[in-house]
């Protein structure tokens, strides 16, 4: 059985460290906290960034890139974001190394001190503005409409591989416009984008609303998030769209001159999305038999396995299969067929198990006599014998059905771990049995969802766009409330 | 006049620097040494990519990610190359910064030292190799074909915008063998890939060969390169593969059991190219009105300029420019039909000509009447009116012939500023007037190469693949000689 994965309900998170590296996704680098995205995790962020760039481009967005160093003195000039960004950070402070006196290899050069140090990006905003300000002297500058694709560092002191490492991938978006309005408008946009995205590439279903001002980016006036409930009932945070006001470009001294001449401060946004959406996308789908990828987000969308005894057997199914495979890749199937004599199909079928390839097509000599294959579907393990002719239409099928299963399966999962809770010993007992979001009422202050996190573990994951107005009591403190809001413990 | 670029015979340099900020491809960041690609450089730099990438895959090779940082001491494993590379480079020495005692910003805290210091990488042998040691233990684990696009650091202190920067963004192939034949067949593979990627996407043509041990990578027992010839004539190395013997895998104990279960080093390969082929690409075709770009790397084809007076010829011309946009786009054909208002023709035509894009469409009253356009090539600024029936296969036509006449345009020049010299004295003055590569014989020394170096600044760019076996004595010792090689004044 899978390799001997641990359990899901055995124990989730070894579950999750037994499939990344089982399924060839990612390691541990001697360096601390920073991960090594193998061929095949790889390729799977590579189909996300695709369709995030076509996105993003559809949208109006143009790719560019900035500096990885950004100048220590930079991260104060906005007094909230040096707050949030400043702690944990990799610091450039020399820029040589030489020959160590006693010949033990290399040493710091004392004599390349820079004059002020560099940190190396934990997000761009400062540096990006700081650039924003020789790029917008009048309205007809506006909006700037920036997407770059980037690694940034955060110095975690405790890390998991996709979900929290020190060095990771990611996009940021970082637009300048003439109004709050537009400004409001475009954090809008991309939230809904990545929402698009979660929903119908990763099958997942998000919730999406604004973060509490507890949890908000630092130097943003709203933060707007998509929310997602990973199998074990901890909510996972997938994406966030920031409407920044004038923050940043009061900080930097941005203005434009408007249609009247006058000069007026730059209304910004800032959204992103990291490698975090592989974990996000592990944790959504996969079962105790290895990874369960969308046919959409898939490197490989159908193995072809022979089954046979000896050489001339295996010539005839490859006849078959290349066949197969010739015309699955005529309508766009990516397919590999694994002739590799090395491995027996025992081994091979666990293995893109493992791997979450959607389908897999087994030939042996008895499929030859009759004219057929066997299909197996990865999410269902269910198999079915079906007519070569048939063969190239029931793939493009099944590929189809599976995405939508995967969406409606993950979808039932939220539904059905969503709860409503009116006092604190509920929202306790729904979070320790059951988990899921816990809707509740709280009377919108600071200290209270602190209290209530202290008490419950479980944070405000957000205020949802779309969540009812309900008049009610808070869970901690009574007082009124209008709607309630979404809690979860979360990765 | 091209928005006053200095010309060429003026400046060249100059003229790069201009037309580096005016075509909008990047500029210089506050940061020193850093620069900031601009969406337009940065769409064009994605076709290369995107090119690049396709180049790889469909050669084998798949693309993975390993850390930014590398330990200190991965860089002194390997003898040679922690000579290289070791000396100017970006060093972390703390994880964490703290609001300073004084109030006047952050500071470094220095409770957090690391214990050892990481290096921005420079290039990724080492941490790639150490990775390797795990992953490779059988000839079954073997070839490892990898690539990496990545952003590395190496701190120049004089630098030109993607010619020479601290950071670039590049990309990295890293191969393991089992023996030394294949990895020799792999490095002359990649080098071939970048030759052909430099004549068919680039138009611009290259010498290959391989350098002299001065000119080596550090760490190769072997490195191929790509050649070319800028419109100055120095000489510009655009890419290099490298046959790194065993010297990592010793460095890093990798090693494998062959088919008879005996142990043995792993061979191994690494090749690159880098933003720099940006500057190459400007240098080989652009003009004193700016970018001249080959279609296949030019993010946008075609420009549709109308030319009218109010808004309802603006309308009428819309219709027609609309449907002409379609229909190239039907095709395949990069299309911007600019209707901005704001902007006179005159304005746009110098505007498009700057950034290169290969063809511009002008549609004017005139050409309702007479149902024509007028079209005018970029890289001849030769104009043309012809029927609208006709656009979209003219259009075709001419971006195939825009494509073949830069490369033989380049070819021609290249061709024209290949001199043979036999005396010191010839090759200065053939430098001095004429500049270009030189063919010259040399014995094979690196003294007399640094000797040659002194009195000519020329280097020995390559030792040609093809180059053709003839008996001569070096131009400075008079020593025997078998071959010509290839001498130039170098970016």
């Amino acid at each position: 059985m899978g390799k001997g994965l641990t359990k899901r309900e055995v124990d989730f998170s070894s579950w999750y460290n037994e499939l990344v590296a089982k399924a060839d996704l990612a390691e541990h680098s001697d360096v601390r906290g920073c991960m090594i995205i193998k061929p095949y995790g790889f390729a799977i962020w590579e189909k996300m960034k695709e369709e995030l760039d076509r996105m993003f481009k559809e949208t109006g967005h143009q790719n560019a890139y900035f500096p990885l160093f950004i100048p220590k003195s930079y991260l104060s000039k906005e007094a909230d974001h040096v707050e949030g960004f400043a702690k944990e950070c990799a610091v450039v402070t020399h820029y040589r190394l030489k020959n160590a006196d006693d010949g033990s290899g290399v040493v710091v050069d004392p004599d390349a001190k820079l004059e002020e140090e560099l940190i190396i990006r934990p997000t761009s905003e400062t540096i990006i503005w700081n650039s924003y300000k020789n790029w917008i002297q009048s309205y007809r500058d506006l909006p700037i409409l920036i997407n770059q694709w980037a690694n940034v560092v955060r110095w975690e002191m405790r890390t998991r591989l996709f979900l929290r490492t020190a060095e990771f991938l990611w996009q940021e978006g970082h637009t300048a416009h003439e109004t709050k309005e537009e400004a409001i408008v475009e954090t809008e946009k991309m939230l809904n984008v990545y929402a698009d995205f979660a929903e119908n590439f990763m099958a997942m279903p998000v919730l999406k609303g604004v973060k509490t001002e507890n949890e908000r980016f630092a130097g943003a006036l709203e933060t707007y998030c998509i929310e997602s409930l990973m199998q074990d009932g901890k909510a996972l945070q997938a994406g966030t769209s920031h409407f920044l006001g004038q923050n940043f470009a009061k900080a930097f001294d941005v203005t434009f001159a408007d249609a009247n001449g006058k000069q007026q401060h730059v209304w910004a946004t800032s959204w992103g999305v990291s490698t975090r959406l592989m974990g996000a996308l592990i944790m959504t789908h996969s079962d105790d038999y290895g990874l369960v990828l969308p046919p959409k987000l898939a490197p490989i969308h159908v193995v072809i396995v022979p089954i046979y005894k000896g050489v001339e057997q295996l010539d005839e199914i490859s006849k078959v299969a290349n066949g197969i495979k010739e015309e699955l890749k005529k309508n766009g199937v990516l397919v590999k067929y694994d002739n590799d004599d090395k491995r027996k199909p025992g081994w091979k079928f666990s293995e893109y198990e493992m791997k979450g390839v959607p389908l897999r097509i087994a030939i042996g000599p008895k499929d030859l006599e009759n004219n057929t294959v066997e299909i197996a579907r990865r999410d269902t393990l269910e198999k079915e014998t079906v007519d070569i002719g048939v063969v190239s239409e029931k793939v493009s099928h099944l590929l189809n059905v599976i995405q939508d299963t995967l969406y409606q399966k993950a979808k039932a999962f939220t539904t059905e771990h969503t709860s409503t809770a009116d006092s604190i010993e509920e929202m306790n007992a729904l979070l320790d049995n059951k988990a899921g979001f816990v809707l509740a009422h709280w009377d919108g202050t600071k200290e209270t969802e602190l209290k209530i996190k202290e008490k419950t573990k479980a944070t405000i994951r957000c205020v949802q766009s779309d969540g009812k107005i309900e008049e009610g009591k808070c869970v901690f403190s009574g007082k009124k409330s209008m709607q309630r809001v979404v809690f979860a413990r979360a990765y």
